[in-house]
Order: structure tokens, then C-alpha cells, then sequence
């Protein structure tokens, strides 16, 4: 098993925004992807993440309010269905910390190299949208390598 | 043991300097930190990379020109002293590719999920730096998190 981790922390102080920005259609589509559709304020709810080329589906499947989001992915690329991807919220000071995970992918492939910094991609369009009002989803996302 | 994973593709027909920029002085002080001492271009060299807030001491421990890079931490903070860090490239199409690994971890501290991220970002300064000319090396890198 091999897991993605990553920590950012957004200049806010409310970490109510980013637990919003993680479990409605409305600011995921902002950070993400803007191809994205449900709601993830519920426990058991689907949210369809479409991109370019291809897309997940996820589960919501724990949420703490505002300090804890858990997803499972049910539909996507083979390397993806199964993994766990799991955000933890906390102040501090001036800055909310996203400690970030994806966890239990069966091989470190390749893919699993570039999914993780693009995750880190993503993120910093998070601490964007959260800090400037403005994130760089799917499709206006930076591109890092010849799979995007 | 943990491992941070990473890929990015630099648009560029020439692995040769994306290995340089791996292996000299003036190459590592581009993109990683502007405070670089030691050349990495042969194999039990040390490298002193130095940032605002510490640094490292690294060991070139495996050299396989233009293709693969291997260093050792020597001096740091205790979480990296002991790691490897890796580097392979090849060219795709118009892309060199760079599979990165920073790997043995002892521990999946928080501490290393802020490395993840932060190595990401200075991933794409290096294909900044090759693609443009321009990297955004420390002290003049994409700030993170408090951690910075």
C-alpha cells in the first residue's frame, strides 16, 4: 500500500470556508474541477468529478463539521477505485492547515507520481479560491507533465 | 517507511539539461534554493543546500548520466537525515519526463506531508526554469503553509 500526503495552509480565519469548500458543488467546482455534480454535505452521497479526460466518482462517507472530510472512491480509474482520500481542518494562528491524504493505493505506479503532484496542484487552487476568491479548476487547471 | 512519489514533464527535447540541471552548482541554485554550495556531478560529492530556515547536506550516491540521479541526506533535520532521494528522466515525445522520489521516511510525520507538497512546488519551478529560463528557487519560492 502506498499513500499521497500533503499540507498546505490557507491565510483565512474562518475554517468554516474551507469545509464548505470541500463539501458543496459550488466550491468544489471552484478548486477542482468545474465539471462536478452532487453534494458532499451528506454522509453516503455520490459527487461526480468529470475532467478532460475521464473522471471520478466518490462517496462521502464520514464528515465532521468543520474539521473532517472522508471520501472513498467508487468509480474511476482502476488504480483510484478503493482508495480512501481523507482532508483534515485545523486553525492555526492566521492560517487554516489542510493535512491532506490519499491512502491505500495498491502499487506506487507511475500514475500514482502524477496524481500526487497534481494533487499538490490542486490544493494551491484551493488556497487560491479560499485566499483570492479565484481557483484554477479543471479545465483552466496548470498542467504539470504529458498526461496534464 | 513512507515515500513522497512525484512526476512532472519539462517540454523540452533535451534530457541533458534537465540533467545538469540536477548536477551543477548553477543548475540546483535555479530552482531549489539560490543557496547552493558543491557540485553533483560526481558520485560522494556533498551538496549544502541552504534555505531561510536550515538546510540540508546531501551525498551524491549513484550518477548515470543523462538518466538517473541518485543522493543520500546526510546532515538535517532528523526526519530527512537517512533518506534517499531519486531522480529519473526520459524523454517522451516532446517531454522529458521526471519521476521523483524522496523515499524511507521513517514516519509519516506532518512535517513530511508539508515536504510533499512543498517538493511539488519546487518540481515545477525546475520545469519553469528549463521551459522559460526562469525558476522560482528559495528565497523567492511559492510559499505553502506557516511552515512556509
Amino acid at each position: 500500500m502506498a499513500d499521497i500526503l500533503h499540507r498546505i495552509g490557507i491565510k483565512s480565519s474562518s475554517i468554516d470556508d474551507v469545509y464548505q469548500a470541500l463539501t458543496t458543488r459550488h466550491g468544489l467546482a471552484g478548486w477542482w474541477t468545474s465539471n462536478t455534480q452532487g453534494e458532499g454535505n451528506q454522509v453516503g452521497n455520490i459527487i461526480e468529478f468529470r475532467f478532460g479526460a475521464g473522471g471520478f466518482d466518490i462517496k462521502v462517507s464520514e464528515l465532521t463539521a468543520p474539521t473532517y472530510v472522508g471520501w472513498v472512491v467508487v468509480a474511476g480509474p482502476d488504480e483510484w477505485v478503493g482508495t480512501t482520500i481523507t482532508w483534515e481542518l485545523k486553525q492555526e494562528g492566521e492560517y487554516v492547515i489542510v493535512l491532506f491524504r490519499h491512502l491505500n493505493w495498491k502499487e506506487p505506479v507511475e500514475f500514482m507520481h502524477h496524481c500526487s503532484t497534481k494533487w499538490a496542484i490542486f490544493l494551491m487552487s484551493l488556497k487560491s479560491l479560499i485566499e483570492t476568491g479565484k481557483g484554477t479548476p479543471d479545465p483552466i487547471d496548470v498542467k504539470i507533465d504529458n498526461w496534464n
